[in-house]
């Protein structure tokens, strides 16, 4: 195989109550890639459509991605990439993570997979620490292995694989602002409450159980966050009111997707998820807020081949 | 039915990862209650062996239960206690707990159960506000469900009663030094970092995780505590040497039970447990300190009727 074409899907990370350890994938938001062998040895990004990003390898998150994997194999293989951007930059679902790790899923197929889907995850991390100063697993994780994954520990890095209730569906709303992911970490205290941890906590065990139990009703009773969301979704209009709307709409739960702008409802079925969609739309209609509205199921597979 | 005989199981709160919301009931470790209606229309604590306590109803958690069910339902009935402690007070598995919930469990049965297993919960943690100046349920709850619950919320209260793994032992080590909860809980930091919290609750997502899935040894990865541990252990003696032994002898994990000073290690089977508890005892021994140790499975059913 000379040249494969890819779909990277976007995803949301920082799920309320797994801050920084939990993330899922999107069905049908995400980029498109072209990636082929070339035989200058070099890695070339050789189109870019639907962004403006950087050209130069070394400063492109693929091309970060790449390199560390070819790195891993002493592989002097060189690839032109294509990238076709339909994930905003700095939206909040996991745009750099589609691009990093879209580009290493690519790679690895075209040179026979000497790795498994899981041990792509640190090559795409390289290129999230290029993003956002810290390579963070939590989109770069769903997006190669699909579906809920939780990372349990980082040294050594172990991600595991959740179960996703069938029914889940995701409303993302992309407010048309800018907030730089390192703008975002940066308002979060470094020093929290016991009392409000151990609440977090108990919410992502309860979580985590209702994905196993399929308990669509204990998943919304448990995405909660006292500890990030009040400070980051001061950042994000009309946070507060979009929550009760959603909530009001029969989501199951609310919150930041990511760093944000991006908010997020969960919603069982597709017609919660439509009228949810709906509700917090005219919202921001009335408001005159710019916005993107994305409706997705949760994407069981991560990166997908497209020919 | 006039009188009922029960077995009142010791619990392990606090597991590692799972401070002040994870909990487990042991099988075979527990006290005897027997109790009685009477015609009084008073409670009365008539007999309490293997152990000092109260007999005044008000100052016993058992009355002070009893108490609480019975104000709930407006019932003048009286009811005789008597309590065959088994298990020691201040030893960190739940004797205050076992005493409650079985005296709740026991009144229910004889006033033909007007309450479920779950409802019984908040009557049972009158006790342990009784006992401990704090009303918590990670103890009552596993006494009164069985298994490993979690404690996901107060307000309202939320119990979720997770899988059991059946291969899984603990075996208990009680250093026979007294520990008084409130001091323990008074050496605990109210302000923690929130690096530290974030891999807490990735612990606890992935120890939920484990026991869905019967991973025994992602059980064991996921059973750490960096928060409360380092700073309770200091009063247990040779915690860290225990913990390594433990390990070496194949445990998955080793914590500290409820507030301590009893210690637990979480095992893979009855020969693995037998191990762990030799190594542990024998270090104990040398050191000349003198201890408690007890085997168990986890116990399926919580409070039991032996007749």
């Amino acid at each position: 195989m000379e040249e494969i074409k890819i779909f990277a899907p976007a995803t949301v990370a920082n799920l309320s109550c797994g801050f920084d350890v939990l993330g899922c994938c999107l069905e049908s938001i995400g980029d498109e890639m072209l990636l082929r062998k070339n035989t200058t040895g070099e890695i070339r990004i050789t189109k870019i459509s639907g962004q403006e990003l950087p050209m130069e390898a070394d400063k492109n998150v693929a091309g970060v991605a790449v390199r560390a994997l070819l790195k891993e194999l002493n592989s002097q293989q060189g690839f032109d990439i294509e990238i076709y951007k339909k994930i905003k930059a700095g939206s909040g679902i996991g745009s750099s993570a589609a691009s990093s790790a879209g580009a290493v899923f690519a790679v690895n197929k075209l040179l026979n997979e000497p790795f498994s889907p899981e041990e792509l995850i640190p090559f795409a991390m390289e290129g999230e620490r290029l993003a956002s100063g810290n390579a963070h697993a939590d989109n770069v994780a769903p997006a190669l292995l699909g579906g809920f994954n939780l990372i349990r520990s980082y040294e050594p890095l172990e991600v595991i694989h959740l179960p996703t209730p069938q029914d889940l569906r995701m409303v993302i709303l992309h407010p048309l602002i800018e907030v730089k992911t390192m703008d975002s970490r940066s308002i979060i205290r470094q020093s929290i409450s016991l009392q409000k941890a151990v609440k977090q906590w108990g919410n992502l065990g309860a979580f985590v159980s209702a994905l196993y139990s399929n308990d669509y009703d204990l998943l919304g009773r448990s995405l909660k966050d006292e500890i990030v969301e009040p400070v980051r979704s001061i950042l994000i209009p009309f946070f507060d009111e979009l929550k009760i709307i959603a909530r009001e709409s029969g989501a199951l739960g609310f919150g930041i997707s990511g760093s944000g702008p991006s908010v997020f409802a969960m919603c069982k079925g597709e017609a919660s998820a439509k009228q949810t969609g709906a509700a917090i739309q005219k919202y921001y209609q009335e408001k005159e807020i710019d916005f993107d509205l994305h409706l997705s199921k949760i994407g069981n597979e991560g990166v997908k081949i497209i020919s």
